[in-house]
């Protein structure tokens, strides 16, 4: 009987299992959880599926030839796939069926947009070096003549075969140490922390052993499952921080917590239920899904769940205990709210924070549910609100290493901006405040299905096509009623932007033109603003329509200059007038069409080539330093070695802010300042 | 008017307060908590509470002269003072009035019998060096020019003024350190442990810290609370070991764990409780008592205490905060079994205990409620069931460090054997059982009230006379109505031994004779055993005579056979016939009659004057680990140079043990092996 299933693997995720064959790539990524960019909605008209067949890897994965596996080439993939590309290996996912054993690799602009998903990990290179390893010892077991303890007869084994000397251990491990020990007839693998401590002592022999780099973002939190053996991302797993809920903002969470005797603990409580609940899900990822048992007729209980393993799948059934170690970073308030460190002086000038240098805490210490001996890292930070995040961000791109000049760029709710090179790195944070991640506007929400996330205006009829999260055909290719728009999220704020002065509908000073030439242009009755929609009532799900207003657009501008000259004046105090090289990290980054971006002066002056976009590197840098123990030591070498600069103090910051509010700036149709700029940034100390 | 109240102090307890001018010293005893023996209750009659009125020290505590400050000399104190104790300043307590403020020094030997009080600590000399030093830095607060963070900010100050450096923080104590800093306007005082971790940081200057040393017996507990920066002794503090309801001694524990599944939590968890009780004493004894508030007519509340201090005296007003460090000890089983490690393997042959070594275990890890970042230092262990407690001993008593051959035997529910000197030094132990404490005999009781604890038997006519627990007059000064015995307690033990063949009740073998003097000596009805009543049902609580039988004198037997066995043993192993001195540690040591002893056979010969009592030498080894770090190293260093000897494994041992079992052992009248020892001795491996 012919075999009608085959093997789909997927990079860089490592999603992998068996689908039916004659099915297209893009129903395969769907069956292995993997987003892959689709527009048209399989109508092959987009050309946004591509990905690449491999062939160097397939001798790894035992798979002999990719020329059977794949249903041939199509006449129209020709229309979006150069010839150099066919040549490498390049397809379209919906144009492609399975026909046997492949190997797929999904590049970064074919991912689908949601904004988790652009929190991969990028492949930097990081040297092999984990705080975590594990020792594999054969002892001889206690007799008369040698009776030692089991604590000292296993700190022998590891001096004898591994040179490992003055170990200490944890009580919790050596409450396991006599079972693990006779379980594995004396044969046992010791993870070792630092070349320091025994945290944990499994009976018999293990070859791997994993470790979660987490990213703590205001808005988004984003965890590296990672194999500390192989280095290999094993997973990815994302979501909110669930301390939006308590605003918005770093300084509205300060806030929370200056109002609310308890607020510092219950802020912190979330969060650490977020990691557990991140780690959970991590875990989960090692078993089959579990699905849905159908109900017998009559029947009332609750679903009941089965765990269906995939045939050919290969599952790690990993537990919580097999963590052993986790790094984390954060913004400064981010990082001291999660450890519950009072965060309201980095609020206030002089803004110290209540530490710099890293920290490493038993896991437990935090509530955080892994191998209860572990530690958690907990990397440096610099000063005022640039924190471990960006010391993540550092040690990912080292800047510090390099003879060019760069400008890195960590676009989140809080903008951090560092520039340098071997000789001399500054830091500096600005208040770009969540705007451009898509809050704080009229119809702003976060990365959720009916996101509108991308978007196009016709120049010539200032009719729009977009896109949102959760369908993939564009609006141009859907009914109306099937859109279910609600709003605008952080991917298509500079879109919506820089279509909107493309089209003309805005001028370069912000302001809506007058002479319109749709009805989608309008004065808002009650409030008197101009607003321009984007979708109509009936394309959306909340009945309304979804417009963007003249308030809105003064944010973007507010965020935009703020970033804009922030970066200006880091480069006057580097006495330069242009960066070697603009490097974009966080999920925006991963989204910006880099033309728009210096079309709309979001950042200074850069040939486009030069500018690249760094995904998310500070989890990169977390990454390093969970892989890496060296990575720490540099991490607070460098928190301590980076000059950090208050712009707010800068003398011409203020000059610099208003001009940079324009699109190019220049200086014609320019606002009068009061009605732009809201008090608290024209009066900020 | 003239002040109709006057200070005493006693020494070494260090207990003070103001009392009513005329009161005896005994009674002001009573009013200060002090313990003085009198066997007679005040009549006079015994001299048993001679205490010393001090001079040297006057000048230290601003008084004068001691002349005036106490009633004239009576004829009747010349019978039990010598002249040139008489000199030195000693009286009798019962005839001493408070005539002004004096201090006064109760001699080991008039301290009441309790056995707890007996745990006192001893002046043993210990270099100041405690693992956990306080230091005072003033700093300057954030600046725009200098905005460090808080904890950078310590830790330069801490450089700067007192040389320490490379410092980590406990999340816990980082989380107090920005209000501290500002609370006490950027004036701290910070413990650090090690001189490596920060562990406290209060606002202002603190001059004091505290910590305790714990020895955890099988049977008993004792906390000696420490001033950490004087190193006096605060006060001592005890308890049962809560464990006891789970056997009384290692085996039945470690049998108890392995018949639960919880058993070992169960126990550890009890222990713990009992630990944070007896921190709550420590604490409760720094405020003024609590006195009961005299209930108002018709009211039906519970009772109400209100703190009333004490004119003149200081209390210290701590709290569990205060408390900064701990060190503990105890043998393998209690060790093991406080930290919940598998105790199972060391009651088996070979022995192994799950770690030698000490260990520094965070407080809050343990469920120890003291100052949260503060940790524990566990004593190591030697092998077998020599533990923790005989390092204690060892490091107090430093025989590694002499010329001289030291025999140190501690005696508690499990016997533990030290000899040897600075070029050799071997441990075994001997389970003498809980007998020598009282236990396992018909009427064995703990040191309560009402258990005899002091007894003499009229050879002539073998009367008996006996003192019981919380009273202070003898049987003979007493109405029988008064006495309430309940049983006998450990430290009547030896003395209703040798008082038993004194009297020729009992013959050389342990067998009681037949040609008795007096009705006490009688045949049991029901168990056909011999038995001699020591005390009558009138004189008792429970309505029952109090004998000792048969088969208790077998089970004392066997103790002090182990004991004597395995001594000789030890000593054939050294090569010695003799020792140059013998100590005796333990609650036991400070009561035995050094005479009755040697007599009975309990110790190897030995002149007596080479023999010392060196009271809780474990509890004094762990508060020199207290308060030396030193001693912390020295500990871990000796428990891996003594050699452990296991003894029931030497080829003469059962030879040994059965001759030693003889009252001078010499082997006439010696009974059948199988009627006097127990099955499990015979046949131990």
């Amino acid at each position: 009987m012919e075999n009608n299933k085959a093997m789909v693997i997927f990079q860089p995720s490592g999603r992998r299992g068996e689908v039916p064959k004659g099915i297209n790539l893009i129903e395969a990524s769907r069956l292995l959880g993997v987003d892959i960019e689709t527009l048209c909605g399989e109508k092959k008209v987009c050309g946004k599926c591509k990905i690449r067949i491999e062939e160097g890897r397939f001798e790894k994965y035992g798979i002999e030839s990719k020329k059977s596996h794949v249903s041939p080439w199509q006449e129209l993939e020709d229309k979006f796939i150069k010839a150099q590309e066919k040549e490498a290996g390049y397809r379209l996912a919906c144009a492609s069926n399975v026909e046997g054993d492949i190997l797929v690799f999904v590049p970064e602009e074919s991912r689908a947009g949601k904004q988790l998903v652009s929190k991969a990990a990028r492949d930097i290179h990081i040297e092999y070096n984990p705080a975590v390893k594990i020792y594999y010892v054969e002892l001889i077991k206690p007799t008369f003549e040698e009776p030692t303890g089991d604590f000292e007869r296993v700190c022998r084994g590891l001096e004898k075969e591994h040179n490992l000397s003055n170990l200490r251990i944890d009580i919790q491990t050596l409450r396991q140490l006599p079972m693990a020990l006779r379980k594995g007839d004396w044969k046992v693998t010791v993870s070792v922390w630092m070349d320091q401590e025994i945290i944990r002592v499994q009976p018999g022999k293990n070859k791997n052993h994993y470790g979660l780099a987490i990213d703590v973002g205001t808005t988004t939190v984003v965890g590296y499952f990672c194999n500390l053996t192989t280095m290999e991302v094993v997973d990815t797993v994302s979501m909110m921080n669930p301390q939006c809920k308590y605003g918005e903002d770093v300084m509205s969470r300060i806030t929370y917590h200056m109002a609310n005797a308890d607020g510092l603990k219950r802020m912190s409580d979330d969060i650490i239920e977020g990691l557990n609940w991140l780690i959970d899900q991590a875990i989960e990822g090692t078993y089959p899904p579990k699905k849905k048992k159908k109900k017998k007729k009559g029947e009332n209980g609750p679903h009941e769940f089965v765990e269906v393993p995939e045939k050919g799948k290969t599952y790690l059934y990993l537990t919580r205990e097999d963590i052993e170690d986790i790094t984390l970073c954060g913004n400064t308030a981010m990082h001291h709210i999660l450890l519950q460190l009072n965060p309201e002086h980095v609020g206030l000038s002089p803004f110290p924070p209540v530490i710099h240098h890293s920290l490493d805490i038993r896991a437990r210490d935090l509530n955080i549910d892994i191998n209860p001996s572990s530690y958690v890292f907990v990397l440096p930070n610099e000063a005022g609100f640039v924190g471990a995040d960006n010391v993540g961000v550092l040690i990912a791109e080292e800047p510090y290493k390099k003879d060019e000049t760069q400008l890195i760029i960590d676009i989140g709710t809080n903008g951090e901006l560092v520039l340098g090179n071997k000789h001399k790195l500054i830091s500096s944070s600005c208040a770009t405040g969540p705007a451009l991640e898509g809050a704080q506007l009229q119809f702003g929400m976060r990365a959720a299905p009916g996101a509108i996330e991308r978007i196009e205006i016709d120049p010539e009829t200032h009719e729009v096509d977009y896109k949102v999260i959760g369908r993939d055909a564009w609006r141009k290719y859907s009914e109306a009623k099937d859109m279910k728009a609600k709003g605008i999220c952080g991917s298509g704020i500079l879109d919506v932007f820089s279509e909107l002065y493309r089209a003309g509908i805005i001028a370069k000073s912000g302001a809506f033109r007058d002479n319109q030439k749709s009805n989608r242009f309008r004065k808002n009755m009650e409030t008197n603003q101009p607003e321009f929609v984007l979708a109509w009532a009936k394309e959306s799900s909340i009945d309304k329509d979804i417009v963007i207003t003249q308030k809105d657009v003064r944010q973007i501008q507010l965020a935009k200059g703020a970033l804009y000259a922030g970066c200006k004046l880091m480069m006057r105090r580097m006495g330069i007038d242009k960066v070697d090289k603009l490097k974009i990290a966080g999920a925006f980054g991963t989204h910006v069409d880099r033309e728009k971006a210096l079309a709309m002066g979001l950042f200074p002056d850069c040939e486009i080539e030069k500018i690249l976009s760094v995904g998310n590197a500070a989890g990169d840098g977390c990454r390093a330093a969970l892989l890496n123990r060296d990575k720490r030591k540099e991490a607070n070498w460098v928190s301590r070695n980076v000059e950090y600069i208050e712009l707010t103090v800068e003398g011409d910051f203020q000059n610099q802010f208003i001009e940079a509010m324009q699109i190019p700036h220049m200086t014609d149709e320019f606002p009068h300042l009061e009605d732009i700029v809201p008090d608290e940034i024209l009066h900020q100390k």
